[in-house]
């Protein structure tokens, strides 16, 4: 759309931010007392907090216990201004951002856009999987599994009936891992009181993963902890096993083997989302912007990228830093700094992350911890690592309220072995039809 | 859909219940101990607690806190099934219920299907207008009042903004005036945070009500009060006019009047939701169910009907019971009561209504209540009644986890003055389109 977006002018230098992600609200924040004008664009008019979507996706949590209207975490910052709005394209050469809402000028540009599901080109599989990187996402994967359930008491066939009972979860990361233990408390606790006319002995979790380790970038001890826990709560992993097509209803797998389900979920790849405009020699594989130690992309001296979107290439890092929440934090904060340094005429401060470790939760009293502190490395498994997961985690979530909530359904969940949130409401996938199974037709 | 749905027979007369609304639930809870079947037939998988959605398409609840997974209130009743369905058709001649998944067979049927928005034929004005009596509908208002606000500041043009700040409201029984009331403090205390580059002193919400007096049916004081209180709010509320079309843009009045807005609520007429199936004789004006004392549908010894689809009518009541929860629950209650009679051999019940009054709250501290207690009548109009609305409701909710986060959510409410659920996820109504102003173009 020609024509400016309607933006009251402060006067200032500036910095609008493309995404609301994890980096760039923490830039926004930290830009708080600078002499600029903070313009934050993002397609939602909320930050999410996807580390725990998992749980909103097995009926844990509410939706909106994991999202924070971005107007009303920043209601008391006069310089920030909220849009939402889909970003377009960028035009360095006019200083603009092309957007729905019309052309938005800036004096720093920061893409902050994170990343987005990779189906590696495989459109049979992006037509027929369900990605886990948005609320929506989360939303229509806990309606899908309830109403599979639902549909699931109509037939009788024992391909059919499996075809919705059964889930295959792919990717061995953290989501994978979280999800499928997840599932499996799910099958244990909850599901046999509210369908106790399926058999859940029938319903199998399969988890795939194409490398011989889950986890992969924590420590051998989380991930052979992990496979452990997975493995005791009934949960079925493939290591070193590829999905070679899946057509809504089959799974094919490298090895020839095949599985049966209509719930497919792909967790097993993200790319960076970049924004159209920029030559293509700024872009690195797998979609990142390549930056300097500044988040400088090369060539553009006012254009910035953090977190997932932006690699900082070094011989540590050869592929830049972990597509994770921290770094994203780190570079937000830091360029803050750095932007007022430009404006100020001071030098830039090079990023360096403060790595401080990994978690990643398999279930009730079982988690696997890689922390980093004071520059040693510790790893503990088990419920220590369990209650550290549930303390960071709830210590991240933006409001007071939000980890208020949280702590309720989880110390609740936690004694009653229940997960409340158990309805359908909103879109759900349709499966290729069922044929339902009817018993003898009366006349 | 021809073909028995495969429901489990347990050997008992079968009670099949179509809708778990106030009176449906209530009499299959009512039926835990007695010697039948109970299969619940509901298209949404969770009982919804109608009064309170005002405040979920008014961002003060979460709509997880009205709502309750029927599979989750009835997980301990062993003779409870719960069937996601749609019911196309009574068949009473073959004792079955025609549904999206297959025929159900039933010794007896319970219509509890309630009522649902009437706009007397007004095509137009259905397409156009958003209504108020599912969690669906609540989520589509809460999120198309947020996105006016993010679209308006696109718009120079006065008349295009003020179609998007402006509310109008047809109806002022219990959910007109409720929801007039919460815009009106949403107005005042939390999108001028929000949204500092609009001006709400642009922002008018009007009030229609056909008849001369608010909340018809409750006493001449309530009325008074609540008109006074609205009027106290910056509410404008036109008594004595009715809406005679609404385009999508401009609403006309019947006194000639025109109003401009791109959401008009329609919250003026409910009229009951009968299924196909029985003789049209059994249907009275407004398709309610005519049913005798015992709530039995005449002409059908084993078919049934309470709640908002059924009308008792007498002297007392020539157009049956109001449609409210009170008179539904009690109808439930009995009906279980009535159902054991029955099968014992013994002599039914009649209904008689236990009238315990009725509340509106109109914002904080602001309340009518005409209470009905110990055959004397109680009135009374602000803090108090206001009190009152809030226990009353409270202590109504399905489960003590709501009860817990609706009054936290309350309490936070109250001291912050903030409603804090303020985003858009899922379905929103997207306006006639908007021609969004923009400032001269760069070159």
């Amino acid at each position: 759309m020609e024509g400016l977006a309607k933006i009251e002018d402060l006067g200032k230098p500036r910095v609008v931010i493309v995404g609301g992600g994890f980096g760039g609200l923490e830039l926004a924040k930290a830009l708080r007392h600078a002499p600029v004008q903070v313009v934050l664009i993002d397609k939602q008019n909320y930050h999410c907090f996807q580390p725990l979507l998992y749980q909103v996706a097995t009926a844990g949590l509410e939706a909106d216990t994991v999202v924070s209207p971005f107007r009303k975490i920043l209601d008391e910052q006069p310089n920030f201004f909220f849009r939402l709005a889909e970003v377009q394209r960028i035009d360095a050469g006019r200083q603009v951002v092309e957007t729905s809402i019309g052309l938005v000028r800036y004096d720093y540009l920061v893409v902050a856009t994170g990343a987005t599901t990779n189906y590696f080109g495989d459109q049979q599989m992006e037509r027929n999987a369900i990605a886990m990187k948005s609320v929506e996402d989360a939303i229509e994967l806990r309606n899908t599994v309830l109403s599979n359930f639902e549909k699931a008491l109509q037939l009788g066939d024992e391909e059919q009936l499996n075809s919705l009972l059964d889930f295959v979860i792919v990717g061995g990361g953290p989501t994978g891992v979280e999800l499928a233990g997840a599932l499996s408390e799910l099958r244990r606790h909850v599901f046999p009181r509210d369908y106790r006319e399926l058999d859940f002995k029938q319903m199998d979790i399969h988890l795939i993963q194409s490398g011989d380790l889950l986890l992969k970038g924590m420590s051998a001890e989380a991930s052979a902890a992990a496979l452990k826990y997975l493995e005791d709560f009934g949960v079925q992993v493939h290591l070193n096993k590829r999905v070679k097509s899946y057509d809504g209803y089959t799974v094919t797998l490298s090895t020839g083997e095949t599985l049966i389900t209509r719930t497919l979920i792909w967790a097993a790849g993200v790319a960076g989302a970049p924004l159209p405009g920029l030559p293509p020699e700024c872009l690195r594989k797998g979609g990142r912007y390549a930056v300097d130690e500044y988040n400088r992309v090369q060539g553009f001296p006012n254009i910035f990228a953090i977190g997932d979107i932006a690699a900082i290439v070094s011989p540590e890092n050869p592929e830049g830093h972990p597509m994770l929440a921290q770094p994203a934090m780190q570079q937000g904060r830091l360029l803050a700094q750095n932007l007022e340094n430009l404006l100020a005429g001071r030098p830039l401060q090079p990023f360096r992350y403060d790595d401080k470790g990994t978690m990643a939760t398999i279930g009730r009293n079982h988690a696997v911890a890689d922390i980093k502190l004071g520059g040693k490395d510790w790893r503990t498994q088990g419920l220590l690592a369990w209650l550290m997961w549930m303390f960071v985690h709830l210590m991240s979530l933006i409001s007071f309220r939000n980890r208020l909530v949280v702590l309720m359904n989880w110390t609740w969940s936690y004694f009653t072995f229940d997960k409340g949130r158990r309805y359908i409401i909103g879109r759900t996938r349709e499966p290729v039809p069922v044929e339902a199974t009817t018993e003898k037709a009366i006349v």
